[in-house]
């Protein structure tokens, strides 16, 4: 390859007109326009200089947005959202694509309104303000949130085409707030106090029971995200966070907190996030996000290309931290120790990599992650042989993805 | 307080229109209006429920955007803009609040055509596109940027007046990117080449000098920035990294390396980024950023109340970790460990917090930060004593903030 600096120091093209779109704005007349006006520097509203040396280039801003060249989404449907993991890089997932799950859709809360509530078994049952939450001592976690029904798509067959399709209810921020254990403290919780009722104020009224015991001492009422104030679609102003349980337990919009002996038999704990048996018994309160890794990188729905492929992809357990991630590339016959990425953290997503060459070959490739209580991500059918088929939450089997000779990758049940 | 879940259920107020900025969008006639669109839900533009629990909320969307009651943004003038430390949370930046210094303007870059040179002494000069170096072994890491000319304006008397216009050259994102290392194997650097040339593509062609040694075995050509594409400020669609040193050899839209024997002595390296000493003579090439922390909270333009109150600040270093920050309530005269907050990662902010009781009497907060290598931050006393006053760039004194008796903050020089 003969390198050329000509390449790189072309003549200038059309004029750049950094302010067209304000004319756009005059003449705005639907729903798409309107969408293209949020992004203030659509592709189509400006031409892209063919040496960006010979143009002066655009003044700071007050908020930033990202390219217009970039467009990865968020898969939106129906009461939620997909986060796009084949598109993301490192551990942190960008606060405007982490993903979505509303039983009646984000609330539109005034902050200096929103208070919250916590009473029943209580000495001191109290109302705060948000000013006031913010002025106790804060913490901030990197924590994954993985909605239970993640993958629920792969019980029976392969639902999924993209890693977005099959895992896009996984995404981690930096959460930032009062430690629940703070404000229990603050109101003198009574001994005979066992479960916790938390309800948020979206128009779901959604509410779950927590049993009191160790995921209090970690767990979180969170007002920022990744450095800024919760996003409104994840809780804001508020949000539980019990880092390593079901997302559902992680009450958006959280407007009270209710002390009580037994748990609170709500609807989302009887009808809805239970795992049926296949004995036809249900299991209950099945909270914590076991073990699970995905491969982002070759998945579903793209093209590989002959030669050097790092194979790249995501872990993470509601138990502690991730120890160990295997790679196989012959459908689970064989297994290579992938590189574990920097921070390492409990109930966090770790990015894990493996330097791989493709050489053409149709392939299976498959992760397996396996956590500090030395509990091991099982296989579909070890999975499926406890738990049954009637399940719709909680299914963390290992993933795999078929590479046909074509680079064609796909999603199959090997 | 006597609790009222009365508080929490009341009636609905006006009808939520969700849609009524397309509405707007239809009669957009100016600058104004047309800003308020690309957010779109503006607060004038509905109306807020008195009780959100009564109203079915929006719908997810495909990219989200922060809530409309939340305004903190980037104080952004001239060539750059500042990150508002004073509102953010933990350690990660949000990337559209990252500070911005360029010395042209932003470019408008299509990645399809960007190029990345490298050539000089080495075996093999290349040209690579941003597919090419997205299919290199990738590497990411949570790593703090500060433009060396941060706090510039506190050598001479306190110049900013909140945390924001003294420290707000520093943010802190997970970038990810290729090794420089990896590519450097793959073009066979010539074993007399000692330095390299970064060059950007901006309008100002930004270029500086690297010396060849233990920063390269961390230097990163990042593409991806908060897990998603480089903003177009950061650089889009390429940046060196060189982890702890000053942001100006970061080169954002980076299409040249050049390796040579000696260092090229651009522009940035001689008239600028220089620090002049007292007796006459200029350091130059003092690149690495000296170890750092500044109070947060409270900071200058900040109302206290008295009470409970909670010190919260960020500490870095361009030489690994910080092991300690310490906090004074009385100018210096005696300090207090700080806690550490995890993370506490190579080359990254670090947030410490400090519990305090505020009585009502003036007092002077500083923070005074150590680290792995037990450099201690200096006073401004004793960075004054060795480097004059001449100097704009590397300033890393404890900052002092003066809380008067009615609760108000200030920048003083204590």
């Amino acid at each position: 390859m003969k390198p050329s600096i000509k390449q790189l120091t072309m003549r200038v093209g059309r004029s750049l007109s950094r302010r067209r779109f304000l004319t756009a704005a005059v003449s705005v007349t639907g729903l798409a326009t309107a969408r293209a006006l949020f992004h203030p520097l659509s592709a189509q509203a400006r031409a892209v200089p063919e040496d960006p040396t010979r143009v002066p280039g655009d003044p700071p801003s007050p908020y930033g947005q990202r390219s217009e060249f970039e467009q990865a989404a968020r898969l939106a449907g129906g009461p939620r959202s997909l986060t796009p993991l084949q598109a993301l890089h490192g551990i942190v997932t960008p606060s405007a694509l982490h993903f979505e799950r509303h039983h009646n859709g984000v609330p539109l809360i005034d902050p200096a309104r929103h208070r919250l509530l916590i009473h029943g078994l209580v000495e001191h049952p109290m109302v705060f303000t948000m000013d006031e939450l913010k002025r106790f001592p804060s913490v901030s976690r990197l924590t994954f949130i993985e909605c239970s029904g993640n993958s629920a798509g792969e019980w029976r067959a392969p639902g999924g085409r993209t890693v977005q399709e099959t895992h896009g209810l996984l995404s981690t921020s930096e959460w930032t707030g009062v430690a629940l254990a703070t404000l229990l403290r603050e109101v003198a919780v009574k001994p005979d106090a066992a479960w916790m009722l938390a309800e948020g104020s979206d128009a779901a009224a959604m509410t779950r029971s927590i049993p009191l015991g160790p995921v209090m001492e970690h767990a979180l009422l969170c007002y920022a995200q990744n450095g800024e104030p919760l996003r409104p679609e994840q809780g804001y102003p508020l949000r539980l966070l019990l880092p390593g349980w079901e997302g559902n337990t992680c009450i958006k919009w959280l407007r009270r907190l209710k002390l009580g002996t037994a748990p609170f038999m709500t609807r989302e704990e009887t009808s809805h996030y239970t795992d049926l048996l296949p004995d036809g018994t249900a299991r209950q309160f099945t909270m914590v996000m076991e073990a699970k890794s995905v491969i982002t990188y070759p998945s579903g729905g793209q093209q590989l290309q002959p030669g050097f492929v790092e194979v790249r992809g995501l872990a993470w357990t509601g138990n502690g931290r991730i120890t160990m991630v295997e790679v196989s590339t012959d459908g689970g016959q064989t297994w290579q120790p992938a590189r574990l990425e920097d921070p390492i953290l409990a109930e966090c997503a770790t990015r894990f990599t493996l330097p791989w060459r493709w050489a053409g070959q149709e392939v299976i490739l498959q992760s397996r992650c396996t956590d500090e209580t030395g509990y091991v991500q099982p296989t579909r059918q070890a999975l499926i042989a406890v738990r049954g088929l009637n399940s719709v939450y909680h299914y963390n089997a290992i993933q795999s993805w078929r590479v046909a000779r074509d680079g064609r990758v796909s999603n199959v049940h090997a």
